[in-house]
């Protein structure tokens, strides 16, 4: 549902700029899992709203998710060849057009939730991705490479470079819905667990397993020497941390009348794991 | 005042990320000369809005313009050194921090209208900065590099690249102080006259200036073979069409109770190649 909403609110290919539009499709439609999305609309469904109600939120996640990895994997930053299974935008499209594609994404995001979200669902977005969230988690994180690694400093970056856009995907759905602010909190302290589990699974993931599972470069992080979990606490600690994450997204849903969907997906995230 | 405004609304320099605020700052505080805000409060101003109406608008037009040549400069688009009389924000900083202070300066501006703009203004300003408008003829202008000048290519780049903002500047204005459709429309046409004008200038003086008119490298178009109007169509023509177009601005301003601000403004945008 949401990969066709995105069909439909992303300009055609076909259209000018094509090679720009082209790219925008290219990383956008390049398989990503969706949890964003999917926590939108988890969200908004355990909330009794309406069917389609989530689907703008969670487009525009989508859309400002991916421009994130697009200027993430630039030379410029962490130089990734490889994303969702396949060469990355830069690679593919060269760096000039990778730059402006990432920033016509985040302006698309914006465009969607003027259009069919809100006001406050801007307001959302615009929360997580800036400086006090997502984008300042990113310039943590490249700041952070080298140093010796801190379990409560790497824990500070994860929840921003990651956390904070899945918060944001609870607040939405649940904004979606037309729940209350007590609600509304609860699902950001959902989304915000879940995304804290995530950040260190994919950490994990890049110490073990192989660039066809991960669909992007692994020993990547080590390597160019991030400040993972894993590397602050070792690997052993760090599945128990997350899998704490994910008992404590579960307890943020206490009252909520409908979580099993949200309680799965929040499982889901360390499953890649076992 | 919007220079007092973008310095509370920023975060301050001080403030964790340290090194992502301080580029922000760097490239907002780089002393441009503010002509968006200025078309955006002289827009709400002529059409009978309170003294701070436009304010947010204008602040945010800025921080997006801001972000666009941020994002311009790098060594991956046009590759400058120098812009605002200073080194270019990726100079100064690296090339990482420029990218994500660009970005964080675009989520910054979405923030800010969502706080105090509201949701036209988002959409105004997200219409304008995408692939119909700005970033679209961004990549126009990459792509044409090396290209036989065209006069009608190169003047869709421009109202593109350039016009886009300049429009949605005139109606932010004159949304910011609640005028009616046509006005709206009327300021829109004004701004895409003013924006084109002022591109023109801009391709004419990267001909002749030296770096200290310019703040920024002169000779950098001919020398990547970009698609200038003069160019396309010869110094002379070029000065005519710039001269035109600010009448033609003048034109779309018929029956605006109070323009003379707004005149002066368009006129100011050719009398830097006098």
């Amino acid at each position: 549902m949401v990969d066709h909403a995105l069909d439909r609110w992303l300009p055609p290919a076909t259209q000018e700029p094509v090679r720009l539009h082209e790219a925008m499709r290219y990383a956008v439609f390049a398989g990503g899992k969706r949890l964003r999305p999917a926590i939108a609309r988890a969200a908004s469904l355990a909330l009794g709203g309406e069917d389609q109600a989530a689907v703008p939120a969670a487009c525009a996640l989508e859309m400002l998710h991916t421009y994130s990895l697009i200027h993430d994997d630039l030379p410029a930053i962490d130089d990734d060849d490889l994303r969702r299974g396949r060469a990355s935008c830069h690679k593919q499209f060269g760096d000039a057009t990778a730059i402006l594609a990432g920033d016509a994404l985040q302006t698309e995001a914006f465009a969607l939730l003027a259009a069919r979200g809100g006001l406050r669902m801007v307001a959302e977005l615009a929360a997580a991705a800036g400086t006090r969230g997502m984008v300042g988690g990113e310039i943590a994180d490249i700041e952070a490479e080298g140093q010796p690694p801190e379990r409560e400093r790497v824990e500070s970056i994860h929840l921003r470079k990651t956390a904070a856009l899945f918060a944001a995907s609870g607040r939405m759905g649940a904004i979606a819905a037309g729940a209350p602010d007590a609600q509304i909190d609860a699902l950001g302290r959902y989304g915000r667990w879940v995304g804290l589990a995530f950040q260190i699974v994919d950490d994990l993931l890049d110490e073990t397993a192989d660039a066809a599972t991960l669909g992007k470069s692994p020993g990547k992080d080590r390597a160019s020497r991030k400040m993972t979990y894993p590397a602050a606490v070792g690997v052993e600690a760090a599945r128990r941390r997350a899998a704490e994450c994910v008992q404590e997204a579960g307890a943020a849903l206490d009252g909520i009348p409908d979580p099993d969907v949200l309680i799965a997906l929040a499982e889901f995230t360390v499953t890649r794991i076992r």
